[in-house]
Formats: C-alpha cells, structure tokens, sequence
C-alpha cells in the first residue's frame, strides 16, 4: 500500500494531539472496522511521512505504538504490516491457536479483561424487585405452614395472571392456567403432553433454540418455515397442511431471535390455517411486553383469534422480570390445563412458592417494570446499532420495535467461525445455525443488547477484530503481500 | 343380635352420665371398631333394656340419638339395625353414591368438615424459617442484577451441599454437585442422562411411586425386589445381574413408605452388588436427616463405599425443609455432573435463586432443623400409632425410626377400596399398589404423620368408618339379616 493511499484512507491528519497517537488510533480504527485488510503492507515511514506532511519521527512513534498494542507487525528486510492485537483466553479453552501467540508475544486486551456474554439475552432484575420480593415475603407465612405444593400454580397468583390476559381482550378464568417452572418447562410440558415421536411439529426458522431441543428430544418431525423477512402466514398454512402438522410453534411478538412483530391480520390468519389445519397452535409471549415504546398500542394477543382451545399460550416471568426467577405459566383451555398439571407432577411435583408471590407482586406493577425495561431496551439497542455501523458497516439488521436482541446479517456464511473466534477474544456471541433446524443461518448472529452501552460498545469491538481473525483464516499466515 | 350378646360386647353400662348418651357412644364405638358389622340388626329395645338393666327409655334414647348420628337405620315392622353414617363430599367427585344419601338424609361427618390429606406426606416449614428467608433475601441483591442463571446451581450453596457430605464421610468438591429444581426434578434428569428406553432397572417395592413414573415415562423394563421386611441384597444383587440393570434404585434412609433404615453392613454389599453387575446406584437421600431421634448414630452413606462413582444420590430441601422451596440436588463425579447440567438446561434452564439462598442458609443450621422435626415427628408417630391399635386393632405396622409414614398392613387386599371409601369419608390415603410395579401391594396403605396429632386421629376414625363401609360392601344394602 502507498504512502498517498493509506493517507487518503486516513482522511488526513486528526487535529488531536499528540500526533503519532492520533495516527495509531486512526489506523487501529481502519483495522478494527476491515477498511484496512490485515496482512497489508504498510508503506514505508518516510513514504507516509510525506503523504500526511508530519515528520517522519511522528510515523515512526505512531507505527511504534501500534506495535506495541499488536496491531502491526514487522520484520527487518519485510517492512510492516497490519495484524490483528493478540488473544485472551476465554473460559472455553481456545480451538486453535491464538494468531498472535505464534510470534512468542503477549498483550493484554485492548480495553478490559472481562468475558462478556452475548450467549443469554436476559437482564438483572428490576428497581422494583426488591420491594416485590419484601411484599412476596410478608405474605409467605401464610403458605409456609403447609406443604407448598401446588401443582397448578398458587391460586392468587393464577388470578393475576388470568386478569392480565382479561386485560389483553382475551377473557381467562384461572383453572385456565397452569404455573410452570419457567416458560422453557412449559415448553418441555407441552411437547410431552400433545406431541407424539414422529408428529409434525411447524417452527419459525430462526426460532429459540431451546424450543427445538424439548421437541427433538420429544422425536417431532420439524417442519421450519422461514421468518427472517416476517411471515408468510400463506406459507406456513401450507406447510401445516402437507405436513399434518399438530402443532405450531411461534413467537410473535419481538420473535425471537428476529426482534420482528406479526401484524393482527397475520395473527387472524395464522390461528385460521390452525383451525383448517387442526393443528395446535403454541404461541410463545415471552417477549410480549417489551416494546420500546411501552405507550405503542400492542397487536392483540393470538388467543384473541381463537375460538376453539387451539391457540396455547405461553408466558414467562424470565426476560420481563428476572431468570433467576424461574416462572412461567400456560393459558389453554380448562381440560387441557388439568392434563398439564397432572403431566407435570413427575417433572417436578410443583412450582417454587416465594417466587410465584414475588411474581405475582411484579405483575401487580407491570406496567412499571415495562417503562423501565422499554428505557434501559432501547439504550441498549442503540448502543449496539451505533457500534455495529461503526465498526462493522457490512453486517446488516433491522431496529426492532421490542425485545433484546438485534438479528444481524454478517454478509457471509462465517457466522459460527465468528462465534468462535469471538469466545477467543473475549466475547461470547450466538451464531445463526443454533435457531434453525438443519444447519442454515450460517450469514447470522444474534446480538442481545441487555448489558450496558459501553460494554455493548466493547462487545463489537471484539467482534469486528474476531471478522478480521476469520477473514484472514483459515490459511497459515503467509507472508505480507503488497496489495 | 340378642339383647345379652349386645350388653356383653358393650362390657355393661357406663359410669357416664347421662346414660341414654353414654350407651349411644358405646354403641357407636363397637361400630366405627368393627366390632359390631354394618347392617347387624339391633335387639329389640326392652330386651337390651332388661340385659343391660337399665329403664327401656334410656335405651329408646340411645337409639335415638344413634339415629340422628347416622349409626341406626329403623323402620317399622324391620326393626333396627347399624349403618354407617352420612358422607360428605370429597374435592374429588365421588365414584359411587354414598351409603347415607340414598336414604334421603343428610348429616355433617362427625367432628370436623375439614379434608384431610394423609396423600402428602409433607410438612410446613421449620420455625427459623423466616430468619432463613430474610438472610437469604439480603444475598439476594449480589445476585439479581446479573441474568441469574446458574444452570448448575450458585456456588455458594454448591459449596455448602458438598461439606455436608464432607461431614458424612464423602469427601466432595462442589464441581460434583448439581442443584435441581428437587428430587423428583433430579431423578427426571438422571433417568434421562442415565437410562435408555428398554433398560433394566431394580426398584425396590414398594419405593416412591413418582420415580416409578419417571422411569416408565424414559421406557425402562423395571424390576421390583421387594422390602417390605427390609433389605436382601443377595434377591438384589441377583436381580441386578439377571437383568443386566443399568440402574438401581434405592431409598436407605427411613424408606419411603416402608420407614426401613438399611443396616451399613447391606449398603457396603448393596454397593458391590452394583459393581459387579456395572450397574449405577441411585440412592435417594430425602428422609436421611429425619431420624426421630437425631442424637442416634447415622448410618453411612451409601456413597461411602463407593470407589468408581457408581453411586448417584439425590438430597431435598422438601421434606427436611419445606417443599414450596423447590430444590434438591444431585452427587456424582464430575463429569456425569457437567453432562447433568447440559441435560437439565433444556428442561428448565436452572433453579431458582432465591430458593437456593434460603436452603443454604437453612442448611448453615441444619442441626436446628433436624431436631425441631424429629420431635414434632416422634409426635405425630405415636399419635397416629395409638389411634391405629385403639381403632383400627386388625392394622399391623412398625415404628419407624424416622421419616414421615407409617407402612400399614390393612390384612385384607382391599386397600384401593378403603382408599376410594376414605377419600369419600373426608380423608385422602394412597393405597398400596400405587408404591408397586405390578398391582400388588394391594393390603397396605401409607399414613404419613406430619399432621397435628387431633388430625391425625381424626384421619383414623374416618378411616375406620372407610374400613366399615368396604366390609360391607360391595353387595346392594340389603334387609338387615339376624345375626
């Protein structure tokens, strides 16, 4: 690369000082975003030197501190060339070696030493949590001196949930509803109890991958129908005709991993090609009251379609309030809903009683923890976007309107390389592959934005030097060539 | 039946005054007893008069007062003759019509109109419970601004678990430990881990009928060695290795329903048994801190005479501590630990927190609890023991040493009877074969002993009536016939 080329990359000079550090940040910013290829040859000192109009001992510092912080390599007779800074370890052990360590040299990582983990979408617990749970304990005593166990969920706690959903248009009694140890439990309690080895099971390609473990394990045949553009609700009637599918499964607010939202028209058909279909349709409201605008008017809830029991609902207290909180609930027909509770006995007998109250108290205050959790979502979100169109121009997302994640488009099918050479530096992200059902998705990722701006900030930076690592691999590391 | 019969089974007059209503309760005695059977007609007023030698009035008022009690049915010309009295209606809708109704009448049951529910058998929480729960919700705040998943349970409690089997004899690191979301939770996840569909696996009979359920649900061939005289190892031994088991199960400590304690020397040949025919040792721990007498000697874990990580125990906070707290835990290696916690996370992802802070602190002072339970257990024992042999003579039992149940022989196989009269009667039992593999069993029921000591002899009268009510069964109520 000449002098004149890399300076025009560079746009001239920063007015920042010092100097040198200005151009060594600069150039860092064109390797860390993939303007700057790595294993490009730098121009020589002097040639840069001149083509920006500093002195020569400026270039010199500036190609100095970049060495120092492994962004540029050189050797005698080879001149200098870009390289990506050196590795920590993750808490996985690394699956090859770290490209820096192969020169004997060690740097820390550029900014912080903490893993961060783009794995789990899910915050800590609201401000409120701690008045919740002093309210949750002082009505303990009056369960504590019984056995605990109730298999369908507290009765006050199923009557809140039950009003919730009176509330969302969709009147609901509470023998309608069953309490769960999570929404995943409720998940893995519907695939057992409707679903036989070797039923038709539709799914949303991409989809929350535990959903497709309970129903691989339960030995349905997936039938996946893709949403990365939204629904084609045309599409999956079809599919759960040729099928005979008996089930659905989907995610239809802020769908997770896709953050998209299905219109009422969709929500109207869809629960139309179930009935025509006489299929189940398994809606999964996790994420339903994350909009980021909490004062939006809400799409009306699937059930609201529904007429004949088909439409089973699933909700949960994990993203809203907090997973350590391990509550979630079904609402289904009243029959249905005693099934459950009898197939659920074996699973795990019941609930965890201070934390179906402690629930129950949040959703007393719902509308508190939404304002809260919309205003901390949507920093997140543009945190993340920021970063993403700075550091990674190529990768491609919608801003979703609710949930926590961004589903962004990496422009090549890499996704899992990326994943993995993002744990090496630091920073634990999902690849496309683990929401589909048959090895697709390999051009995505999902990026939660859960954690705080900075940290999100930081997240990319690693992620935009784990590109570079992939698109530099998987050869062995030639010699710089000219380019 | 003659007046002199009658006055002999009644032993005379009592002292009581007044006398009407000390004959009609003795009356009544000889009834709920079985003394005196259903449908037996009474002697003619002045003949039991003249025997017992009191005024015909005072016998025409006992009858009365029989009458309105619902122990005597009369009608004109037929004379007098025992019945049972009126039922109410169970939660559960009944099976048959009750034995009263059909005559028109209406009674309340004798002393109280409360259900009572010997199905359970679980206690309330110990009395340091709440300082417990306030310790633990002071923990709680390091824990939920983070996601709050700890898909094998949080460390602090994990550490804890392990020095308490460190205490016991089993040196244990905390990476051995998996918490679950309770027992039953735990042996879900290693019938899944563990066991494949066609497996063998030795149960003991009777055992805990919810792993019954969970291995019948994973496909395993199961076979019963029975114990309701204690343990022969050599019968399990041989059953281990005819069936190639992959698995055994095992309940050492105050067996549930049994109460049997396993002597050390059966466990260390148990645990060959296991090694020679490579089959793994499931051993439940639940009732292992319930001894009635705490200060006793414990016997080893079976865990203690394990080399090759053959041995898997299960512990739970419920019945030691309170079963609205969901948690228990797994002990094995290692590695079959890493490969529980990957199993579980499609189940329910993890436990939840707070739940796990108050067992720890529980657990801090598990002394204290061990012993406010072995008291109020040694009670309702002996308060159940002593309503049994008072009304319910023909019932053999041991006295267990600790746990929650006493293992009743009925001496007729009539046990789901009495167990459908009961439930119809106001109390609920679970009859014998629902504790077996193959419909056997069926003369033994399981009376649990955590109810308050009144209660529990309410529970007895109420089954005594059951017992009467299913002797007398199943033939259309004819016509009294003389005895």
């Amino acid at each position: 690369m000449s002098g004149p080329h890399l300076a025009r990359l560079l746009g001239g000079v920063s007015s920042e000082r010092p100097v040198y550090a200005a151009l060594a940040r600069s150039v860092r910013g064109l390797v860390l975003d993939g303007r700057l290829a790595l294993r490009t040859r730098l121009p020589a000192e002097r040639d840069l030197a001149a083509a920006l109009g500093v002195s020569r001992t400026t270039v010199t510092a500036a190609y100095d501190r970049l060495r120092d912080e492994g962004y540029v390599e050189s050797r005698r007779g080879a001149g200098s060339w870009t390289v990506l800074p050196p590795v920590r370890m993750s808490p996985a052990e690394p699956r090859g070696a770290a490209p820096g360590g192969r020169f004997g040299r060690a740097h820390p990582v550029p900014d912080d030493a903490t893993f961060i983990d783009l794995g789990c979408a899910t915050p800590g617990a609201p401000s409120i949590f701690g008045e919740a749970v002093a309210a949750a304990v002082d009505e303990l005593p009056r369960y504590s001196s019984g056995p605990g166990y109730e298999p369908a969920g507290l009765a006050s706690l199923r009557q809140v949930i039950a009003d919730g959903y009176a509330a969302r248009g969709v009147p609901t009694r509470p023998d309608q509803i069953v309490v769960t140890t999570g929404a995943q439990h409720a998940f893995t309690l519907l695939s057992e109890t409707l679903i036989e080895a070797g039923d038709a099971v539709v799914v949303e390609r991409p989809t929350y991958p535990h959903a497709l473990g309970a129903l691989r394990r339960r030995g349905a045949r997936l039938v996946p129908v893709g949403v990365n553009e939204g629904w084609d609700v045309e599409l999956a009637a079809g599919a759960m005709r040729q099928a005979a599918a008996r089930m659905a499964y989907t995610i239809p607010d802020f769908q997770n991993p896709t953050g998209q939202l299905m219109p009422a028209a969709d929500r109207a058909a869809l629960v139309d090609a179930g009935r025509r279909a006489d299929a189940f349709l398994v809606t999964d409201e996790t994420f339903a009251d994350l909009a980021h605008d909490p004062r939006a008017p809400r799409e009306p809830p699937l059930a609201s379609f529904d007429s004949g029991g088909r439409v089973v609902t699933i909700g949960s207290a994990s993203k809203l309030m907090w997973g350590g909180l391990r509550i979630g609930w079904i609402r289904t027909t009243a029959p249905l809903a005693r099934r459950l509770v009898l197939a659920r006995e074996p699973f795990d007998m019941a609930s965890p009683v201070l934390d179906q109250l402690i629930v129950r108290e949040l959703l007393l205050r719902v509308e508190e923890v939404r304002a809260e959790r919309a205003e901390s979502l949507l920093r997140g979100r543009d945190a993340l976007a920021g970063a993403l169109r700075e550091l990674l121009p190529g990768w491609e997302f919608r801003l979703p309107a609710g949930g926590m994640s961004l589903w962004a488009r990496i422009g090549a099918p890499v996704a899992t390389l990326v994943a993995e050479a993002a744990e090496r530096l630091g920073v634990r992200v999902v690849a496309g592959p683990v929401f589909g059902v048959d090895g697709v998705l390999e051009d995505y990722v999902r990026l939660p934005y859960v954690l705080p701006p900075d940290t999100l900030r930081l997240a990319v930076e690693r992620l935009a030097l784990a590109c570079r690592e992939v698109e530099s691999a998987p050869a062995a590391r030639p010699l710089p060539a000219y380019v």
